[in-house]
């Protein structure tokens, strides 16, 4: 993400200092305090019976992996409605989130480092629709899947995998 | 928050209207767009035997209020090391996380809303002392803790309470 330069409420040119135990910037002006924190993302696995919802990425990074649904959570959302509105926008398809499988710190190499929150949706009775930034979607059986594209989806995944089959 | 008024890239006054699906700022000099998100949060629920960290606030909102060490996760550190940070930072004490008790979106009239990782951690023997933005610290027995005054905070102790009971 590139550098603020200046302060978005007066304008003044910033400043690099150490501000409450790190270097920020900030503005010598009005006071504003830049401070940065990873953004929080949701990735949606979502299962009818025993196929997985993929996408087909429309936009970098990766595009063109078939992988996971996911998405920023907008200020006012929860992560819950975050993770139901994306899987709606990419395929089209609805469902009920079960479980929260697990929490992950990714560094991207588009937006810094991202808190993501991946879920276990049990998707309702359909056919995936490609929408939004998704260039496809489909419904794969989850024996057919080796590879999700991030390390992150990845691990959610064989441990989503291997406590359902304890 | 205050509202972003001019581009922190080129100091162009922004404008408001409709990116990728909502009313967002943005600069029509350079192309930035002010994205908003939840702020990621990490909450310490810190146990030794049967008694529970708390702290007194040092900073609004609620300074003064007596419930569990948090604070913002900043960038570049995982949720893990944020709460570990904010333990030391506010009790001096240290520990082992030993679950995700659970994630809570809250609407903060200071800082907008929140995503909130309230972890269970086992902490390791010692007297707290109260650090950084903790007026106080103390270890209180278990039960006699009646209110922590947020309310995500008050339900994940009475769930975690509840399932350790079991």
């Amino acid at each position: 993400m590139a550098k603020y330069k200046y302060c978005p409420l007066c304008a003044h040119p910033l400043q690099v200092g150490w501000v409450e135990s790190r270097q920020r910037s900030y503005c010598p002006q009005c006071d504003f305090i830049h401070y940065e924190n990873p953004l929080p993302t949701v990735v949606v696995l979502g299962l009818l019976d025993d196929q997985i919802l993929l996408i087909k990425r429309g936009l970098e990074p990766r595009k063109g992996l078939w992988t996971l649904p996911s998405g920023f959570i907008e200020k006012g959302e929860s992560p819950e409605n975050a993770c139901l509105r994306e899987l709606l926008e990419e395929s089209g398809m609805t469902g009920q989130i079960q479980q929260l499988i697990g929490v992950y710190h990714v560094d991207s190499s588009l937006y810094g480092d991202l808190i993501s929150l991946i879920y276990y949706v049990h998707l309702d009775p359909g056919h995936p629709i490609a929408g939004d930034d998704a260039a496809d979607a489909a419904l794969v059986p989850v024996s057919q899947v080796t590879d999700l594209g991030f390390v992150s989806f990845n691990h959610a995944f064989q441990q989503f995998i291997a406590n359902r089959e304890e």
